[in-house]
């Protein structure tokens, strides 16, 4: 069975800050997207935010199992109608969601996860992310050992405002001495959602085969496995034995 | 310690539907706070639709410990400014939230929760519901035996459209046949959230002696125990040791 | 991927009871392996009570990937030591485990959770059982519509005494008006575990489409996804980087 | 109203080790009893593993609201009926437990968790714990700031196999690099169960006031709160509108 992975990104740093265009010469998306397409299980298309309806027009949400989300500094141009299209997907009709890095804070995760989804951050280049297993046997770290280490990111710091997750699948420590729930799980109507902290614009994290094989098993854990029969509203006595 | 309750109401029934009027001659505010009144521990105040500010000005909340949410035809007239400051009072000062039956639908719950909240409903004289405890010893459920029983309600049926539950402490069953998580909690931010079923509003529910304990069971266990810490934003390194 | 299941069951019943053994002539264990070998995914085996060591050796346990569990009337029967055998399995290696009906009080099921496992029950001739669904899009119920009916089950009655599940996927009514939390999920270190109420022994529930869906369905969730790395122990500063 | 604590301990690192002897003269569950008896709420007493039944009779347990456990080099010396009691006791009465440091590897604890409960460890005179806030608002960490630090403590780290918390309250870095869940909450049965990290024998740890204030407030969030009401067993058709 194919999954059609639409990797959103913002693509905004890339055309402005010269480091980031040299790291991710084609953006970050085309780094997730062409390491994803080396696996044939997976049909991969991408959208930014720069394109017509960000990039997501129904008919595209329509023929997207799964939608991987990065941006930062432009999370107030995601035109409101594109969130509530993205949300409605997930809930209602099973489309997964894996959130990257600094999506924490974009529209559409607020929006499912109803917090403010705030935490402490810092910028230091000595800053060094060590990313503990803590649900083992999980899809989503098959192949990975019991901990692996970025030499280089930004640091995101609990308390990390977020509805307590179902699964919490990864913890990182920094070198400051701070921890964060780097992977965390949750279901939203028919839907499955992933976090996955790693992936600062200014660091080579895209490219780091850990970080790549967590991405990879996040989009297959979160595809949906069939139809979602999501029934509601008035019914008559009786109802129940007619269907 | 004294736990400061507002009793939210859209109090319009009562307005425009006899049936209503004569059940709750006073509204459904009145048979809440009436009963919360008999305990010394709660200081008791009403806050409805119609007023300014939907009665709950910034002033209002910030004296609130736990809020009750009843509200059925006019979640719509709810203004936007008044579902945020509630919101952002649950999660980023621990105010505890109590949404009975209808409420469900109300633009509070759904945005707290980030699903539609939709479920299956019949208004039907003959429907009977037993509500059966699934977490014996919780607070919430303390009084309560292992089941009790409302003669005439609203049916509400699954799915219902919510995050997995924390804590599911009653499941319901109708004589339709449907079920129903009916008493469910959830952690956001720092404040405590219950959603309790049971409330048609023309039917003497709120007279129930089950239905008024499990209420204020309810209140006592979503107010906040103390001072809530939430930190956020910039550190540079270093600062942990520093505090 | 092939998928070895072993389905355990007590066997007894089927000996002594000329009702069942008209219903189960080979067996339940043989109308479930039975449907599993019609898809080819399953690599399907039995294992008895009756059998050496109850049919679990270390061998046979090593080369299962997911345990299905049935039994009732000789739970006592089960050695210890196959007991510990099979946690540890589930536990520190990742075999699936699925629990059907009865297997609520087995050793294995209540060594897992830590709690009774206790419940209300009643065999009622007339007794029927409508499995509403509380997780659509989960992957245990693809396939199902948002109800479905037995016509004829034993009752089992909350308060059902196991931990809060992962995931809830079905509640049941019953015609005396008791509810049942019928489906649910844990994790227990590197394994899936799943709950799977209906079967009674006396009712022909294991030739029922549906249900047969949902084992088919739970055993390929419970399916571990690779190798499970568990380190433990002991370890020198430093050893994170060397490894 | 008064809740009766009844402080566990091993107490034998004391009698053999000079340097627990010398920081804790009267044991460590002096140190911890002598902290809450400055509360009036508490009735506090004691109880150690060489006293007859490992101090905790029949008798002792039905006049205990919470247990607190510290236990180490003996867990093997706790007579399994004492076990079964404990556990019985908190599933089935609803008494709290608050299992502290290395009693996560108490038969206590892994009964009560069906998991192995292992980690991984370091004893070195230089590892610094930090403990970060994961759930403000919680009553269990009222009082405390966004994290404390202990200067000098053992390390445990990830993976801790323990089933899904319920609220994970606290999160350790260690200087080391490594991770750990150390404040963990579950339900089971009818009762509270607190996982608390810290508490490693050869340092003052339980004078420090972070450490203290942790354990009174999870002794009191502990508390049962009233009557249980847990009903198990046979039950004829009709039943339900009779009680």
């Amino acid at each position: 069975m194919s999954i059609r992975v639409t990797v959103w990104h913002e693509y905004r740093h890339e055309k402005t800050n010269p480091v980031v265009a040299k790291l991710y010469p084609q953006g970050i998306h085309e780094a997730i997207a062409g390491h994803l397409r080396k696996n044939k299980v997976f049909n991969v298309s991408t959208a930014t935010l720069d394109e017509p309806q960000a990039g997501l027009t129904d008919e595209k949400l329509a023929n997207t199992d799964v939608l991987t989300w990065w941006g930062h500094t432009a999370h107030g141009d995601v035109p409101d109608a594109v969130v509530d299209r993205v949300c409605e997907r997930v809930t209602q009709h099973g489309m997964g969601l894996l959130v990257l890095h600094s999506g924490h804070f974009s529209k559409v995760f607020k929006k499912l996860m109803g917090t403010s989804c705030d935490l402490k951050w810092r910028e230091d280049p000595t800053e060094r992310e060590i990313l503990w297993v803590t649900r083992p046997g999980h899809p989503i770290v098959q192949g990975i050992d019991d901990h692996f280490i970025l030499d280089h990111e930004e640091m995101y710091g609990e308390f990390f405002d977020i509805p307590e997750p179902e699964t919490v699948y990864l913890i990182s420590s920094f070198s400051g001495g701070e921890v964060f729930r780097s992977g965390c799980t949750w279901t939203r109507g028919a839907g499955k959602i992933v976090y996955f902290r790693p992936g600062h614009e200014t660091f080579p994290t895209y490219y780091d085969a850990n970080v790549l094989k967590v991405i990879e098993n996040a989009v297959k854990w979160a595809a949906p496995t069939g139809e979602n029969v999501l029934k509601f509203g008035n019914r008559k006595r009786g109802w129940v034995e007619k269907t």
